[in-house]
């Protein structure tokens, strides 16, 4: 296939600059910041040089469909942000190969009999707004616009503000997903299941409830010199201490909970802190499991914040119950090239629309570290041309003369 | 005295605005910004309305002298910055007290035989460049300009930079001390001893030695759902649990230790973090205690770095020995009222002045909760006004006919 390696490296190598730390070699692609605004005018341009006319909505997530047969279409795609200093394959992975797939399928010759549909939701990482997958729970009503506009950024810029700083304009409509009568989402695993097993390419079969919980640790400010231990009230002491029941709890239960978040007021050297806020990340293989996670980790930090003369608020910020993707869908499209059939405990736009009803299904590309939301994040070349071949199989399973 | 407290009121209601913020009611006075140009400027007038004429030197720090004697003069003042989200007394209480006992000495007809000065030493916080009483140790050559330039602030802007971007000219040299016999700094009070007496106004004994020390946690960045908890090098618990160690270390020695400020890398909250750094301060009786207590917890925290697959670094960022203020000074000066002399944990310039050899006294105001490096710091008017008349007495002691 020299045209798709020849597409996937070129769309790779344009890509690589946009968004990149020179220190960390990190990407820093926030949602509707200059490095996004530019992932969306790339894939106007790839898409219009295959002849495909981008569709954007009034939020930015965008659509690009070959073929407008009047029956329901496949859609595939991820997402083109990034987490804070992430790298280079989660979400822009899943639609560099959804194109180069479309090249696949054109040099076979392959003609759709439903429609193809290549996507792009915004915010997936919820690294700017603090809610994951933004744009395709906006899309699936999973949040409401009047619930999202009161979101801020870290620089209290509101979700609205942003997105019309970005050229976009809110109340011009969210994307249709009426033609949408599967969706497809490739993307780099987040672990080693594959590795472990040997092979380039794998599909999903669940992804494990998860959700983000903001713990506000409220104390006294004070002087850090002579100010006596004793008559403190020190939130810092209450995060510490909860921050480690947290890893504990998670690591006994093969669960995971991880507070990688942390803004501290007035985080002056010299004084003891009025606030530490800090953002637990968990997950469980059942709801009920993850439910039980969170609330032991709340009631450890609480009994702590009595003795410490603190106190903690724990607001859940986006919670996202167990889904369990469409088993037959899986099986059809593993059984197409022998491909394991895997669970994930990482939250998907995938996941979303599978919650919304509509028969979802994922493709993982083999992550040689199992390393992600890092500068170290990797995939090996052969792999994704492999995951490209696999996407192009399945779409022409799906869109196909059978079909 | 109806001058003096009409004077004191007035300068109080002026300062009250600059640097408040609305939702708080605490000050961010940072050095080299607006809010602390508009206090330079504020301090140029109120001398000018005294006929007394300020030299500003290349960083900052100012000086107006009352009289013009040969013979060595007594240098009074504080501070006018505040750390991030202060209290209004902490440094501005000794400036506007200085000003005021000035007016009390006019009102009592004294003349000096000895010049009187007023001071105003910049960044004695540390809040912006993290080294406390830079103005001061830099005039002292405590600190030299080789080494402070390449200190930056949280946006990575340089000192120099900085201070240029304030309107002034690093190159045109510091505050000259030649004149400078003895220093006394009125300060208000940081702890409860004064409350515990039952008197407004003491004088300082010594401060204990102290310092800031950088710690730096390195760990992996990761996925914190798709990377299992026995895989993980997350430098947040090794941070933790150091946090916990250093106040149970500093609490069972009666010292102390405080970790007030936190940066964490790439700070996401789906995202093992790769990089904790988090400031230690530390005060201790002695010297040699203060290094045991920063050993020990440099060395807990080594040892959770090895089992958590992380790694840490210790970086001092300023270190101050014990000060001893000239205890006979202080006898003499406590004797014109009766105040008790009373040791403090809190570093001051006064701390840098008298360990480059210039003797040195510290007037405390009482402060009726301890509360300060808060906006919730706070001394009554009376209280106030009395540190006033005392600080009158110390410079009419000082600087009188028979001095």
């Amino acid at each position: 296939m020299p045209h798709a390696r020849g597409d996937f490296e070129q769309m790779w190598r344009d890509l690589a600059p946009v968004g990149r730390s020179a220190a960390s070699g990190g990407y820093h692609r926030q949602p509707w910041t200059a490095a996004e605004t530019e992932l969306r005018s790339w894939f106007v341009e790839e898409c219009a040089a295959r002849g495909l006319t981008v569709e954007t909505d009034g939020i930015g997530n965008q659509v690009a469909w070959w073929g407008d047969a009047d029956l329901p279409g496949v859609l595939t795609g991820s997402h083109l942000d990034s987490v804070l200093d992430g790298g280079a394959y989660d979400g822009p992975l899943g639609v560099v190969s959804a194109l180069a797939a479309v090249d696949v399928l054109r040099d076979r010759g392959f003609e759709p009999t439903r429609p193809v549909g290549i996507g792009v939701f915004v915010e997936e990482e919820g690294s700017r707004f603090g809610r994951a997958c933004l744009g395709s729970r906006l899309v699936t009503g999973a949040t409401t616009w009047d619930d999202a506009r009161e979101l801020r950024d870290r620089d209290g810029v509101f979700l609205a503000d942003a997105i019309v700083d970005a050229g976009l304009d809110p109340s011009a409509g969210l994307l249709s997903l009426d033609r949408v009568g599967t969706f497809v989402e490739l993307h780099v695993e987040q672990g080693r299941d594959l590795v472990d097993r040997g092979v380039p390419v794998g599909l999903a079969s669940e992804i494990w409830p998860h959700g983000r919980w903001r713990f506000d640790f409220a104390g006294e400010a004070n002087h850090a010199g002579t100010t006596r231990m004793e008559d403190r009230r020190d939130p810092m002491l209450t995060y510490a201490m909860t921050a480690l029941a947290a890893n504990k709890q998670a690591r006994l239960a093969g669960q995971r909970a991880t507070f990688g978040r942390v803004a501290v007021e007035p985080n002056g050297t010299n004084a003891v802190p009025s606030l530490v806020t800090a953002w637990l990340d968990a997950r469980a293989s059942s709801d009920a499991a993850l439910a039980d996670l969170v609330d032991a980790v709340a009631r450890q930090g609480s009994d702590r914040a009595a003795r410490d003369g603190t106190s903690l608020a724990v607001t859940p910020e986006s919670v996202s119950g167990s889904v369990a993707f469409d088993a037959d869908l899986a099986a059809r499209l593993a059984a197409l090239g022998d491909r394991p059939v895997i669970p994930t405990q990482a939250g998907h736009d995938a996941g979303i629309l599978s919650a919304a009803g509509i028969p979802t299904a994922m493709v993982f590309v083999r992550n040689p570290t199992g390393v992600s939301h890092s500068p170290a994040e990797h995939a090996e070349t052969a792999d994704c041309l492999a995951g490209v071949e696999a996407l192009a199989d399945v779409l022409a399973e799906l869109t196909g003369a059978g079909a």
